[in-house]
């Protein structure tokens, strides 16, 4: 069996909700651990396996450890067959690998440096800034109601999981306000967040034994 | 037929020994342009059709862009048949995508924090230091002698590139120099070496015109 490390209300809670969204939250165990915030609370949970104490990750059965948001959203698309990214040779495959790419290599360092106050020139120059990654999100969002057209995907999944879950990175571009609307439309809020108010409620009883 | 925006000696380097590599680089049209570089010398070049005037960028024959080189790189290798990757399904191909979105995720931006002598929180704690990096690579190349064990992959091009290219950015780690130096020794250096003279040539009479 597949094994997922989650902390609620972080960077794995995209997973889940993709697991919910194929049906396939049944398929995987997931361990529920404690991550150090950004604003200093929790702490490195010794229960996760990820070797630098993060979230998501993802143990293999035959024990190969996957880590990256965008690498285990792929794979489990690919697991249970691919029900939300192109195949390989259609149509939309190279658009597909290019926004999983670009969550991971641009969207996340630039959201990184935006609520954290960094303005360097390595920085912007690199990764450029939020004004670049909403020109790319809404030159997309104007050719379809999603990343790749008129089809869900992992990629809408990943790239508007960050605005989801703070709202005051939200770009002010009407295109982009509505596509994180579509995208949290299709997926099981109320699921989503009772899940995640149980998986809370765990976690501080793990934190007093 | 695919077309790639190339720079001599900048991250595009790497798909053209990719390309080499696959024997397939006369299968791509290669459009020469200039860059801004990171020390202000070069321009952004108003040939380059990437919408921030950045290499690699891959434009198909039907007209997509696909930008970030995991993403490029994992794209052509799946054109040409994936020669240099786990097929999904494939027992390694959980590490093979944890790998390639690691290149983007984190490998390049500690690189780039680094060689800018960048030191804030939210870097080292977003994306961890070249300590854990080395940590990280050096795991998996106790191992065996390339990223995913026996066969050279895509991922290997990918991630030993930056010390290819800037060896003051060596980790002083045995298991890493060995594995870079495996991984050149598969690149023919020589042909890449001659191919990125030209284009630096063939720049400059651009830069003239």
């Amino acid at each position: 069996m597949l094994t997922l490390y989650h902390s609620p209300y972080s960077r794995s809670s995209r997973v889940i909700a993709q697991l919910m969204l194929m049906g396939e939250l049944d398929a995987v165990e997931v361990i529920t651990v404690d991550v150090l915030r950004h604003d200093g609370v929790g702490r490195r949970d010794p229960h996760n396996a990820h070797p630098e104490g993060k979230v998501p990750y993802l143990v293999t059965e035959d024990g190969q450890g996957i880590r990256e948001s965008a690498a285990i959203m792929m794979y489990l698309d690919e697991v249970f067959g691919q029900p939300f990214s192109p195949e390989i040779g259609s149509p939309k495959r190279g658009a597909y690998l290019s926004w999983m790419a670009y969550a991971g290599g641009v969207l996340d360092p630039v959201l990184v440096a935006a609520f954290s106050g960094l303005d360097h020139p390595a920085i912007t120059g690199t990764f450029r800034s939020i004004e670049e990654v909403c020109t790319t999100l809404a030159a997309a969002l104007n050719q379809g109601p999603f990343l790749l057209g008129d089809e869900l995907s992992v990629a809408d999944i990943l790239l508007a999981s960050p605005f989801q879950w703070a709202p005051h990175l939200m770009p002010d571009n009407a295109s982009i306000k509505a596509w994180v609307g579509r995208v949290g439309d299709r997926l099981d809020g109320e699921t989503i967040a009772a899940y995640e108010a149980r998986a809370t409620a765990q976690l501080s009883t793990q934190a007093g034994t």
